[in-house]
């Protein structure tokens, strides 16, 4: 089962490394990660997506607890939540192409933040269904490079209705 | 100095934590750290933003290409890239506060992705200051909780005009 977790740790040397220590020492592959600032410098953000057993996901938020850089866990996979990520993808394109191309990036209210004279490079973001049914539409065009980030997810606020 | 770096590796287990620990074990502080796949899914991209001193960054270029799974790295630096990170930042919000907040949204081409009677979860993607531009405005309404993902890199594929 995919698990997103959110740890706030202390902005420090070797943090990164430690946490991410702890899940490959235990045979967990992260399969997407991000790092950033939060509004405290002295406090990062990581957002971590991992595909594994429950029962080994406890042990790990147990040692991740126990490190003196870690200040708070939270197991976002059963929250409701916003989830987004923004990928930025480089298509082949030619002046046959291009138009379609560029109908599938307005369908998506995605941007052209990139045009050659053989590419088109689009900017999108969104949920990962919506990032990957975009994918796959470009696809058949010829995907030249891409880069994504790692999923980022804040609880939702507001009631259910 | 500030360094992007974006590095293909194998998706195996532990190749973040060697990753990091490098830089780590330099006295190098990762700023921000993106992972995800690539097209190819036993390939994933790290974009790694981190702040520090040319020389010592050559020795971790070496050491990373001396890591099996490790299979390219390019410093990103000084060549012509779109840049972008996204961030989900929710920020106090009352009915007298809310109309204002939702014109800064609007100039920033931002979207308001939840909503509650005291809050206001905004997304916005784009360059590292077009957000940080963001988040001075809205900080004097009171920001609540943020997430931000590591910064993405791609190469442009147009000339220089």
């Amino acid at each position: 089962m995919k698990h997103t977790i959110s740890v706030l740790v202390e902005n420090r040397f070797g943090v990164l490394a430690r946490v991410a220590g702890l899940f490959s020492s235990r045979g967990y592959n992260i399969q997407s990660l991000s790092v950033g600032e939060t509004e405290d410098a002295t406090v990062s953000r990581m957002t971590i997506v991992v595909d594994g057993d429950e029962s080994i996901l406890e042990q790990i938020n147990k040692q991740l607890n126990k490190l003196i850089d870690v200040i708070k866990i939270v197991d976002l996979t059963k929250e409701r939540c916003i989830e987004r990520e923004l990928i930025l993808v480089m298509v082949s394109a030619n002046s046959k192409t291009r138009s379609e191309i560029m109908e599938i990036v307005n369908v998506f209210r995605a941007k052209v933040v990139d045009i050659s004279h053989n590419s088109l490079t689009i900017e999108v973001s969104g949920s990962t269904e919506k990032v990957e049914a975009l994918l796959d539409l470009v696809r058949p065009f010829g995907i030249k490079e891409m880069v994504r980030t790692g999923k980022v997810v804040l609880k939702r606020s507001s009631k259910k209705r």
